[in-house]
């Protein structure tokens, strides 16, 4: 008799030219942060046929600085829903799993310099192309997927499966703070990250930060007569440099990050200053995020960057003692966490891992971003695994994910998700509702 | 008998508060670049109420590149009007002269900056506000009213006079080469520019670029997967910075420039990039200027900008050898002029300044920017004098003009058109048509 793990793998395969046709549709809509709304209904029609019961809910903003799991916001919340499908055990008590997925992307950056439209998903060979097919649709799509293939398979699972697909990932993490705070935990956590399958073993706090200086505009005739709030950025920029050198080095004896290039990098994501070609411009905005190690606690962080703020425009020339920085909290204001060696939970996923990669052993790695996992595992103590396909470009031009990749990662959740929960045959043969 | 300067004088003082609300409406038009119809509307009106022929013409782009006055433009001209008043001369053919305005005015910059909205005129003492204020409504209105002071005191020009207002001097100075070309040009060009009733000695010669980098997008997770746009923009000014620096030590031995501080400015005006707080950018544009010495050809100095880009594409590690960086000429390119010392026409400003000055000196200085003077002076070799009132904050926050300057200024204006020209009594003593 062929084992249930055999006819669950067989079930993905059976299934999967489904899951890429709907993981092609889910890259259809454009989930840029507060246009979430249609991808959510996409997935919650889903969860509903599947059975789940099926929670919608946005996020509090008032609830945010009471709880450390939210950050700050600028924006409004009141089309961006989060989602969690949930099916109770129809059996003896197995342990409980939430997949946890979101369901934003960013911006698609130059659009022409993709070689398809990006919110057009677009397959060539083993490849699905499309803004969010890495990070993190393909996840997304899979931890459904998985579950219809134990189905599929004729098998239930013993403990009660989540799945979460929230919004904010990108910006705050308050969806899945929200989902956290609302009492959407389980025993185990597994967000499908496109992680080239491989399991994160620490990831990074961030923090999310706008700086906007000020200028006193002046004809370029006489540019000493003014001051470019443009050149006063790129100078602030240039100090904070030197903080970031400083972190880096830090990473020396941070036992996950010390091999690291740049674990903690402080990147600027955008800026805008000027309105004039030829005027000493009056003002500019610049927006990025800092990383930091786990254990550290974010607000430690922000602070240390004020205070260096202060000191430059109190101790550089430029800044003439006034001050023409105005610093504030965006977004991500989180620690990161580092996932315990050997729990159970972990030792699943490995026997999963081998046995859908011919008995290789599962790597383990640093990922040095923000991770929704993090607020399961900081506020929670909940094990969460960050373990997901292949993907290239994730927030770049021409952003895939490796078809082959999706398959063997799939088989990867099912298999964890049936040894983790444990499985009952059902009791009848008739095919299941669905799919 | 009162004398023919005194009348004229006595004239200026009687008009001056219709000259103030003239100038006040005049603000009141947002005359940004391509917004300028409605400005020129109200010009072309009082100059056909008060008997000039007015011609209005725009600039046929088709003819850029081949008259080295014209600049490249990336707009188009279908709305961006220029005007010529022109009065021919009643008498014995005295000598000519064009008074030389731009209508055009930059942006605001931050208008919440502004202590008042910068298109509505706010007047505070002696002082009138207001985007364009000083540079350079004040200076049109000013060359309408010293015009009105000479028939108001019963008195005709002997030369023909022309009062211009264009467009585009902001910009690319394709205004006043559409006029030159189009042959409206006078035995002396006076531009009443913001210059603190100074004259002119000589100006920069200006070109205006656009500056692309493209970088590789990536997640901050791994930066150096990518590369940022912003990051290669930053260090790419940097560079330019080194040759702006030479350039400004060039000024030793330019008898104007050398005690300049820095007379030959590269200043970024304006930069964008990135579309998302946490990912590595993959483009950034950033526009500005660059000045440089009377006597240098435009092209030349392009050259060597182009040909310096490419270096630093090839040598600095960051550019990988790519061709990272796209620039190109947006705006003026035009040659810098000096004013020759001892013509005819600035000794009669020089005179006409000390009448209305008690009897104090004219001083020259130099501007360090474009002028639409710089047209007349280098492609016409007309003796071209840029003399204007006092003013603070062109091109900033709370731009304004000093109105007992712009009563001076106006006095001069009308004596020097009076002794240049050369006068005549009107033969009746009936009231003026206008005003």
């Amino acid at each position: 008799m062929t084992s249930a793990h055999d006819r669950i793998i067989a079930a993905v395969d059976r299934l999967f030219d489904e899951q890429v046709e709907f993981l092609e549709t889910l890259i259809g809509f454009q989930s840029l942060r507060t246009e979430e709304a249609a991808a959510q209904d996409f997935i919650a029609k889903a969860l509903t046929d599947r059975g789940f019961t099926v929670s919608r809910f946005r996020t509090d903003s008032s609830k945010i600085g009471e709880h450390p799991a939210f950050s700050p916001t600028t924006v409004n919340y009141d089309n961006s829903w989060n989602l969690v499908g949930l099916k109770t055990s129809t059996g003896n008590g197995g342990r409980s799993l939430a997949f946890n997925s979101h369901v934003d992307v960013v911006p698609a950056g130059s659009k022409d310099r993709w070689a398809s439209p990006p919110f057009e998903p677009r397959r060539d060979g083993d490849w699905l192309y499309g803004r969010g097919a890495g990070d993190m649709k393909a996840g997304l799509a899979a931890s459904i997927f998985a579950l219809d293939a134990i189905t599929s398979a004729g098998l239930s699972l013993s403990g009660e499966v989540q799945v979460q697909s929230v919004v904010e990932e990108e910006i705050t993490g308050n969806g899945a703070a929200t989902a956290f705070a609302l009492g959407f935990t389980a025993d185990a956590v597994l967000s499908p990250e496109p992680t080239d399958e491989q399991l994160v073993r620490a990831n990074a706090g961030v923090i999310k930060f706008r700086l906007e200086t000020r200028g006193r505009p002046a004809h370029p005739r006489e540019p000493e007569s003014g001051q470019s709030a443009i050149d006063l950025m790129i100078r602030l920029i240039g100090h904070l440099r030197v903080l970031e050198r400083q972190w880096i080095a830090d990473r020396a004896g941070k036992r996950w990050f010390q091999d690291l290039v740049n674990p903690v990098a402080l990147t600027i994501g955008t800026i805008s200053g000027g309105d004039w070609i030829a005027s000493i411009p009056s003002d500019c905005v610049a927006e990025g995020r800092i990383g930091f190690y786990p254990g550290e606690d974010p607000k430690v962080r922000a602070r240390e960057v004020e205070a260096f703020i202060d000191l430059i425009q109190s101790e550089d020339p430029a800044f003439a003692g006034e001050r023409l920085v105005t610093l504030s909290w965006v977004g991500v204001m989180h620690a990161g966490y580092e996932l315990p060696e050997g729990t159970d939970a972990e030792k699943t996923l490995r026997s999963a891992h081998a046995a859908t990669h011919s008995g290789t052993d599962l790597d383990a790695y640093v990922m040095a971003c923000y991770l929704d996992a993090a607020v399961f595992s900081v506020h929670g103590n909940i094990p969460s695994l960050v373990y997901g396909p292949i993907t290239e470009n994730i927030h770049g031009i021409d952003e895939r994910v490796n078809l082959s990749s999706l398959r063997r990662v799939t088989k990867t959740l099912a298999l964890f998700a049936a040894d983790w929960c444990g499985i009952q045959e059902n009791e009848q043969s008739a095919p299941p509702a669905k799919p």
